[in-house]
């Protein structure tokens, strides 16, 4: 007999959580180490290691681009791959509320395994809780994340100096405005995709072409102006964007206009901001434009010493402004 | 200003996150690795590492003898433990319902800074994410570690060997029972404390004491029993235990009764079954007696050819009976 809701009992521990384990997750993501159901997944590995880990609520869990399980792969990989890191390893970790369809865990697990599969990241243990309908809102997702960082790459917030040039690989927002277009109440019609995707083969390819990257961010929460606020906190310096030079799709321009957003604070999934010595700034600029994740890349500031931890934004019409970080929240639930 | 409850901008990414963090989350688990504040953790590690998560859903979150956090952070370093780790590095990853009050979300961060401690472990990478009023149960945690298993170390829930014996530290049933008391609706009045406790320093003294300890498991949802049906399945033996040698309270066999729970199948925070080789058993039950986790150890069973799979309980009253996994759910959210 096969369940076409999740049950409680799915979360027990006992013979239906076996069940949903071995028939459902263990044959999709199998590999050695899942296999092998102790209480920890057990691997030889050696160097400098990066960690991390997210939990994800976005809502609604299926949006244009991707889902929630795209999404929890994908934010763990990229968060490994924003230090340098090579991503191996991934947990996956679900809070079910009772009675999800069977039918959408199942379409979850199979975009995260094809986002791991894209990765190149094993899923080596996990955890399914459920709770009873109206503990949780349909399902929560939790990954954390092991990769390694080689030899001489030297990667941080922190990292950003005066002179330094600022990339970025893509159009802004859309991952935001893409989950809002199919938010309840809010429903409109726009043709834009979130870019919710794994950024650790680009990182590579950059990393291979040059070890003069500094810092690398991706703008999620909080959006691109966050981003930059937190690395000119950290490194303490200035930094200094054009807002012509942003690439940014009109669609999204338009749907920011209408609801009031700032696209500057619209989350991004699949972007990474990029901080790197000037000289080699054409350079990865080339690289990043090769990669799929990276056709829209663009020089779109610069890194002075000016007023440490200070953003600022020269406009398309001429005075700049100061960039700050997000106040309140203008997107609840976006990743 | 502090606010004092949960808002939704507490998990924006954006300033009121970072002070969140900054003044509350930072100052506690102080440590250079989650200092830097970069996307994710970087450490020097190398040899045979477990890896493993978990994610806790328990209700009500404070109960007699701990508290969620306290729980997310044994229950990962138990599970790193159970195949002979040092647990060393810990995430922990909140998910809170707006209006939780800031008090108990702090009282949450100082057991689970508690529990750190005491396990000898450091929070080096985290997340905080906030979902409007009605779309979680005031607090989810999500906890995954990292540790190194000393070398000539093997365990593994499939290395029981028939003629081994079964271990326990001590009596059953006492989480369980615990959160139940304080549930709503069932509010009953019992002097039992969960027995909720970091197990690493236990398991490192068994190891040290003696290298033929084959096989760990902690009993935490589905019970002793279910544990015991998955190192019989994995080890392909048959296990039998004696009703009358296994640890229990009064009071928790007098609250089963009343509830009609078979205390087999309640959940336990503190305890591991120990399936060991019969020349050690003497020498690591002393062991184990000596550690304030262990005062109460006994040998509880015995490893035989017989149906591989099955376990059987001898009971007090003469008969054996089969013991399954857990069929159902018992007592949903107790972890």
């Amino acid at each position: 007999m096969r369940e076409d809701r999740i049950l409680l009992a799915h979360g027990s521990g006992g013979r239906l959580s076996h069940k949903l384990i071995e028939e459902e997750i263990l044959p999709l993501f199998r590999n050695p180490l899942l296999e092998k159901m102790d209480d920890a997944a057990v691997f030889e590995l050696g160097g400098r290691l990066a960690f991390t880990t997210d939990s994800y609520v976005v809502t609604p869990i299926f949006f244009p681009g991707g889902d929630i399980g795209k999404l929890a792969i994908c934010g763990t990989v990229n968060d490994l791959a924003m230090v340098g890191a090579q991503p191996l390893y991934l947990s996956l970790s679900f809070i079910i509320e009772e009675g999800l369809p069977m039918e959408e865990f199942e379409r979850v697990l199979r975009s995260s395994k094809a986002a791991a599969a894209e990765a190149g990241v094993q899923i080596v243990t996990g955890d399914v809780k459920v709770v009873a309908s109206g503990g949780a809102d349909k399902l929560f997702v939790n990954t954390a994340g092991i990769g390694v960082i080689p030899d001489g790459v030297e990667i941080s917030g922190s990292g950003a100096r005066p002179g330094d040039l600022v990339l970025i690989n893509g159009t802004i927002g859309d991952h935001g405005i893409a989950v809002l277009s199919k938010r309840e109440g809010l429903d409109f019609s726009i043709e834009v995709e979130s870019d919710c995707a794994p950024l650790n083969h680009l990182v590579f390819e950059m990393l291979k072409a040059s070890r003069k990257v500094h810092c690398l961010r991706d703008p999620t929460r909080g959006g691109l102006a966050t981003a930059l606020n937190e690395i000119a906190r950290r490194s303490g310096v200035e930094i200094r964007i054009f807002e012509e030079k942003i690439p940014i799709r009109e669609e999204v321009l338009a749907a920011c206009e209408m609801l009031g957003f700032d696209p500057l604070y619209v989350a991004n999934e699949g972007k990474l901001v990029a901080v790197v010595a000037p000289e080699d700034a054409e350079l990865l600029l080339e690289v990043m434009r090769r990669n799929p994740y990276g056709r829209e890349a663009a020089i779109i500031g610069e890194v002075r010493e000016g007023h440490p931890g200070r953003v600022v934004m020269k406009t398309r019409f001429g005075p700049s402004r100061i960039i700050e970080m997000l106040w309140g929240d203008l997107l609840p639930r976006i990743c």
